[in-house]
């Protein structure tokens, strides 16, 4: 962690159009391109292990919503805290094709590795591998495995095994396995990395048929159930045997056969999944069987070509096009595919902090999905946006049981928590960041803004806004003056905790109170299912229009907690570069006290709820906070990009760009081996469209204030906007606008309303921009200065 | 819990002079009863058990410092969160003295208790017990035991058992025992509630000899070793026999005699102890060995001898008495006993906040020591205040090192310990109360002021108010207007957190800079050797007068914190009877951002800072504080006693004294089987001298302003000061002061100063009062209206 934010060297992955590719293997940073290489559809995920096993990392495949309980152990217990943990599961591996040569295991740490490359193809959407090997023996193999978890069969990973001899004939055993309760590795000391579990699956029903096997394992605590299932198609050598045999925990088939040069033995190993928490085993095992033959049926061929006819139109709709900077193009293309795939088929589960990638922060869903996730897939796969939101709705017995062991009206949502129970140990960084509800209706709001779904605003936003917006009711009140005070929450910024009137908590709830209010009256039957009186909506209404913003004259900024500015600035000349993340170095008691900020809070709600702050408001509020900011979260980079972009700080906006756009390619934080930094990932596409794009979805519509860096020539992106795609091209001087829908589309550019007709374009001009003096960074603490990569 | 402060009923004790008696045995309260039975001398232990062992509420041996280390887990670690706990551990038992009677087991559960009377003696300094007992077989014996804890001879408990039959002869077996790993039931779910430790000893050496046995054994973590020791002496039918045995966990000595109507079997028993965390096993068992010898030198006559002369030279010294109400004389008694047994031979260890008497809090000592207990030793005992005070500097290697670990100048003293280190896993409410040091240094400065004890202020204050007072030079800083904050820390109410300029700790912040910067003016060689610099001082003195303290103008009151008065004032009517103590039915989410007072916080800055108060300010902060303030804590009732008498609600604070007198005698928090409240009891004093007495010591000398409610005949005390006694008589009309040493003392009562030279003693009449109008409480929560008892 000594020397956070600066890219390993050399460059790991060489920036190309549409493809990750690793030449070489880097056994040093295994783990990390294990996440990098990681697959997934939002269903299931697997990590880019190699398929022989190993060496590894960090082991994983992980379901969507699997997860084991842990009880939440307390020294000195308080009131509400909650009992138990929820931890993602390292579920079944059927990765895992171990293959003998000529009787040495296939290992690339012994022998000789003659060539080795990965692949991750973003339009194929698989990952391709190549290696060929010498045997400590001296025989040689070539190995091509291509692995896909499709995004149009939900239950299926797929991988084709072709093994052959490079000179003279091997004889191979092939051992296609499927391995419950493999060893995971011990976590470090850092109290983000996710508790491992110790052999959470007990086995319920295993079986071997004629090219396969089937495990059922259910979760020691949680009780939940999984059922792996997986088959084979193959061709070779014609005397090439085949066999399946099952334990407890391991089932295998089992290829032998002699190969040769140009006569090689080709597998295609099918592997289906499935869990619930009520289905029984027999229907859990019948079900993933007949995915398996649903995908037998469909073939390998058939595979490939629905995975790229999906994202042929997925890129068609929502590629982002940077010119001028191959490594960031490369990278923002890599971060939707990520997106896409930690998305596309969540259907109503949490998108967790890291995907399917990694067990980090235990497999948790956060406000950064609402935040920095949904808006990526609002604008680009609104579907999966909606369906995350649908998530939030089903958990809402949870929340509100939440709500109540807080003494709170309406749902809190959690935290963190992979079933929907709050799983946060430390409240003051949990349970009290009570903005989570506003992001909830926030990124709500956003989905029905821009996709016009009113089925959805009427099922499920309104509920939404409706619960959340009750919870501000009881966690506030009008003050003497009239004014609406929401005390001792923590917003944002994890280097405060428990202040008064938070400017973002504040503004996002006076937004989730109208929301609130204007939805039930849009939707009486919702209103009166859930009891909403008229003096109710007459009270939203006033706390939201009362809100309190703190406002110091002095400064002539707004703090973002009351009192903020009058605590002590941290005092950046003692703090070493490497006592960075502080809160590996610093007490909380130390961090809280002081004015230093971990991660824009003001200057998230500055780009949130833009429409309250006046544009010298936001430059001033941008200088003051930029001299505090520490950026040791990954959320932070991207909104500061945003904000240096609107505030005309374009190069230093280009530089954050970089920053969040490298952050898991160039492994930035030095922990992309526990999985991807989604949010991160996400502001690769926030940087583009809201920051240099210049969009912004507060107001009823569309705004675009482009403007780009010296460094790119130009930026293309898409917009999905009502079921019509809105195509942006932004060079130095003018942004040129294209619609493609029958409907016409009306937004605003800079100052003028724009009004595009089916298919028609327009090219506006950018205004010109006054210079920006550079602004103060705590030392060590500026983003590195980017220069156009590749 | 679910009705606090109300009195069990019927009293379980009839007010008495000079003892504590229970008449029959009510097994029901056994738990409460052994708690206030417990005898001990600060550094032994030992609660009321039955000396037959069962049945029992909680068994407890205790010695003090002498700890188990037990992990603190974490669910969500966080830099500087103490990794150890240390909890007292239920030593060897050496009061067990079991009876067989004819073959019946000596067990008040069985048979017909004809007799049974308990009786803490608080001149003698023993407890006796006169029992008669009818087994179920017939047989008729009576029980005589007397029991002390020396303290004269620290390591020495002794037990005289006499044994004799009723009627018709009986055959008798004593087993006379020392029991180690004794069970410990387990405790309730309430945190609050210490955690027991299973089988925390490891027998090392044991060892019978002619007359009885020794143990030794280590603790498990913490590697401390301890040793006991017993002996006998006996005398009784001429067939007695005698024989002593030894297991690993148990020693034994069996008396076996018929007895016969006025042909007893008498034992004395001497149990010694000793522990250390580096003496050798041979060196611990000889030491016990030495001291049982010194006893059994001493004999049991002798023992008691120099136990009541002991108690007579206190008493004298110290006595408070009481006239019109019985239940209040007879509980500030007490109190004074029991704080003397708390703190008489601690000796440079810890006072816990239960004294010796239970496990509760774990055996931690707190801030109680010093700001409830010390002042009532300094004036009474002064000598174990010393001595307490020494145990602070003794513990400042890890309080330096605990400032260095929350990145802090000087020494930050634990929150809670027992041998020095932060044993307090919730740091809001544990390391951020930084006002600890101040209240250290408060209570070193009131000692030498009480005494005049120069070497003391040289080789121990002096050291303790700078490594103290560096504390506040690195958590505060001057801000623009040049004035002294400290922000986010937590004042003595723990329904708040993390505040800026809490008053409480900003005055007693400012008192400690003021103490270090003229302590080291005076003692030159303890500056050079902490390295104190000319410019430390000018900016302690600098912080000292420019101390922030918050005012709200619209109020007319003290905010407790900056801010605090802006929030929302906790609705009480929504709040029931039953829902007391909050915190163990709201989150500290909600008790946090609400104005609502666990415990006297402003209140108790009016007392110790009274200085810095005008008497109007004083009336209204008193009247607004009194709204708000629920009393959750055992430490509130006596200062909320005293600033009502200060404020003229003389009323109101007689019946907040009753509190906090009858806390344990009346189990009003229903936890006194947990040990003792030693700062309720120390409130009894408070309530007596700071409340009725009306004294002040924040000045350069004393201040009386004495008033008594109307139910007061009159009230006496005896002030030690500089080696003399003040003794002060109270009534309705007039305080009589009396002056007993060769020097002259001068004082104030009320606006006048009094001067007294030796023997003089003068009486000076009381101003009268103006009435003033009643206050509002929180409803279910103002204290119990106050009948006179007894």
């Amino acid at each position: 962690m000594s020397s956070p934010r600066r890219p390993r060297s050399p460059r790991p992955f060489e920036p190309e159009q549409w493809q990750v590719r690793e030449e070489g293997l880097h056994l040093e940073r295994l783990a990390q391109s294990e996440s990098v290489f990681a697959l997934g559809n939002g269903h299931i995920g697997v990590r880019g292990n190699l398929d022989e096993g190993e060496p590894y990392g960090l082991p994983g495949t992980y379901l969507n919503g699997f997860f084991e309980s842990r009880p939440l152990p307390y020294a000195e217990a308080g009131y509400g805290y909650p009992e138990a943990g929820q931890t993602v599961v390292d579920v079944t591996n059927g990765k895992l094709i171990r293959l003998l040569v000529d009787d040495e295991p296939f290992d690339v740490r012994y022998g000789q590795v003659d060539d080795h490359e990965r692949v991750l193809d973003l339009r194929a959407g698989v990952l391709r591998r190549d290696v060929r090997w010498t045997s400590p023996g001296g025989s040689r193999v070539r190995v091509c495995s291509t692995r896909m978890v499709s995004l149009v069969q939900r239950a299926v990973m797929a991988i084709e095994y072709v093994v052959e001899a490079v000179e003279a004939d091997v004889r191979v055993v092939v051992q296609s396995e499927l391995v419950a309760n493999e060893e995971v590795p011990v976590p470090t000391g850092d109290p983000r990395v996710a508790v491992a579990l110790d052999r959470p699956l007990e086995a319920l029903d295993v079986r071997a048929h004629d090219n396969g096997v089937h495990l059922v394992h259910r979760t020691r605590r949680s009780k939940l159930t999984m059922a792996a299932h997986m088959d084979h198609l193959w061709d070779g050598p014609e005397d090439t045997s085949v066999e399946s045999t099952v334990y407890e925990d391991v089932g295998r088939t089992t290829f032998i056969a002699v190969v040769g040069v140009g006569r090689p033995l080709r597998i295609v190993k099918f592997v289906t999944y499935g869990w619930s928490s009520g289905r029984t085993v027999p229907a859990l095992r019948d079900q993933v069987g007949a995915a398996a033959a649903g995908a037998r049926h469909t073939g390998w061929e058939g595979l490939l070509d629905e995975q790229r006819r999906y994202l042929d139109a997925f890129w068609e709709r929502s590629d982002v096009r940077v010119e001028g900077d191959g490594e960031i193009q490369q990278a923002v293309r890599f971060a939707l595919f990520q997106i896409l795939q930690a998305g596309a088929r969540s259907e109503q589960r949490a998108i967790p902090a890291k995907g399917l990638t990694g067990p980090g922060y235990d497999g948790h869903a956060f406000w950064d999905t609402e935040i920095f996730v949904l808006p990526v897939l609002t604008y680009s796969e609104p579907h999966s946006a909606a369906d995350a939101l649908r998530w939030r709705q089903s958990i809402l017995p949870a929340a509100r049981a939440r709500a109540r062991a807080l003494r709170l009206s309406g749902a809190v949502f959690p935290w963190r928590t992979i079933g929907g129970e709050e799983c946060s140990a430390y409240w003051p960084a949990g349970s009290a960041a009570l903005h989570i509800g506003a992001d909830v209706a926030d990124a709500a709001r956003r989905y029905v803004q821009a996709t016009g779904d009113a089925d959805f605003e009427r099922d499920t936003a309104t509920e939404l806004y409706v619960e959340t917006a009750r919870v501000w009711m009881s966690a506030g009140f009008f003050d003497e003056a009239g004014a609406y005070r929401i005390d001792g929450v923590t917003g944002p910024d994890e280097y405060s905790a428990l202040a008064d009137n938070n400017v973002y908590t504040n503004l996002m709830a006076a937004r989730n109170l109208q929301l609130a209010a204007d939805a039930v009256e849009r939707h009486q039957a919702v209103r009166n299912r859930l009891q909403v009186a008229p003096e109710e909506v007459v009270t939203w209404r006033r706390a939201a229009a009362a809100i309190h913003v703190p406002w110091d004259e002095d400064l002539g900024i707004h703090p973002q907690s009351e009192g903020f500015t009058d605590h002590e600035r941290w005092d950046f000349s003692l703090t070493g570069a490497e006592e960075y993340p502080l809160m590996l170095h610093y007490p909380y008691l130390q961090l809280y006290r002081k004015q230093v900020v971990k991660q824009a809070d003001l200057v998230l709600a500055m780009l949130l709820r833009g429409d309250r702050f006046s544009a010298a408001q936001k430059v001033a509020n941008f200088a003051y906070y930029e001299g505090i900011t520490v950026r040791d979260s990954s959320l932070s980079a991207a909104i500061q990009c945003i904000l240096a972009a609107e505030t005309g700080h374009l190069d230093l906006a280009y530089d954050y760009w970089g920053e969040a756009a490298l952050m898991d390619l160039h492994d930035l934080e030095r922990n992309t081996r526990d999985g991807l930094h989604l949010a991160a990932l996400a502001g690769a596409w926030l940087g583009a469209v809201f920051g240099f794009g210049g969009m912004r979805d507060h107001g009823p519509g569309l705004l675009f204030r482009p403007r780009l860096p010296t460094a790119l020539r130009s930026l293309g992106f898409t917009i999905f906007w009502h079921g019509g795609k809105l195509a942006v091209e932004v060079d130095g001087d003018a942004a040129r606008y294209r619609w493609d829908d029958s409907k016409a589309v009306r937004f605003r550019h800079y100052d003028d309303v724009v009004e595009l007709r089916a298919g028609e374009h327009r090219t506006v001009p950018i205004p010109p921009l006054a210079a920006r003096p550079p602004l103060e960074h705590p030392p060590h603490r500026r983003p590195e200065h980017r220069v156009s990569g590749g």
